[in-house]
């Protein structure tokens, strides 16, 4: 325990943020997650950009996960410097200044029974 | 921000498009989509080849994804040299001139509920 | 075009055909798929095995997937040596003679809307 | 047969154990599942660590999986040293002293239909 485990970059190509949702919230709004896991003894310092097809990229949106601690970000969450808009297509890259392990989830609810999809992340040496 | 991250081969053995969908259209058409994250300063030239179970690869298919964005592809608007059809097994690799990430997503609309999946490429060094 | 991507071991720590389905046969039948891409010119030999809890593993399955080609493997569909059960849990190792990538993806129709999974497999220089 | 394949170490980032299900128990009990297998000729020893947000890490779960054997353990069954709570945020990792193939599936029943999700856990060389 208390040894880091895994990359200080991570790429998650696919983003999108379903505009509805059905059931109650916010467990079943459709949502965008990535959780992060960070087993080393430091706070990790993340920061996340968000690419686009038709702006520059936009960020870097800041949050921390503590020493041994895992932290599930939605990216619906997000709205400093800005929101990210629903229905809109996008990726994200996530830099750590300790290494963490990044997965990836999708609730989508906009039909009557919810659909979900994960994977984790690329990690990347660069 | 402008440092290239990825690979410039992917593959992805999975591939079906789903001959029929529910559901208001285009968000919830049956579709298969690759989705590349470009973050370099260069512009990605990409190229697409679809391999089928009964004859020869087809391709390539192309496109830019430009410096700094995310294109979100869907295997169903491919059309040049010619249309992927539905209902048919496939598999496809993608080549690019600068380090890109993809991952795959299909979303199943055949029934009245929406299914999804979703899983990184594989990267490839060769 | 011609060149072998991939690796010639991949396992499947995951597999479970569900026992009922619902819909038109056989798309909508709950299947378990393993999908082999040979982007390679030679045909590519394969041979999975299957492990269980609870008893030896059996196989190999045995397999060709041809030059340039995918193949769409269905464990619903293996049986010599034997036929897979349903609703049993178990995994695969996939080896191949040429290097091939393989990508996991179950279709589960128990309910009345079907759910999807999938995922590239584990490669191994194993 | 016999060779071990794997990694010593794997990392699930995404954990949430829905505490609500529809349809018949145990198989459409909401749940999460880590598949293990295990190629090789010796037992696997295989310790759990969970982590939480809001608290220290809890741990060390742990089973046994037989040589040449699969094991798909429901994070739903885990109970020493402790259950781990419904409806909340984790991750996990997972240590063996031989390597194995980790791959992660999430059965979410909560509403009609069930949705699934999976991946192959992170595997590191830590």
């Amino acid at each position: 325990m208390g040894k880091a485990i895994g990359a200080k970059t991570w790429v998650i190509a696919e983003g999108y943020i379903p505009g509805e949702s059905h059931g109650p919230e916010p467990q079943m709004t459709s949502h965008e997650t990535v959780c992060l896991l960070n087993c080393s003894d430091k706070d990790a310092h993340v920061e996340i950009t968000i690419y686009y097809k038709d702006r520059e990229p936009v960020g870097p949106y800041r949050l921390t996960v503590s020493a041994r601690r895992t932290r599930h970000v939605r990216f619906n969450d997000l709205h400093e410097p800005e929101i990210i808009p629903r229905d809109t297509d996008y990726s994200s890259v996530i830099r750590s200044d300790v290494p963490v392990v990044a997965q990836h989830t999708r609730l989508d609810s906009r039909q009557a029974s919810n659909a979900l999809l994960s994977t984790v992340a690329y990690p990347s040496a660069a």
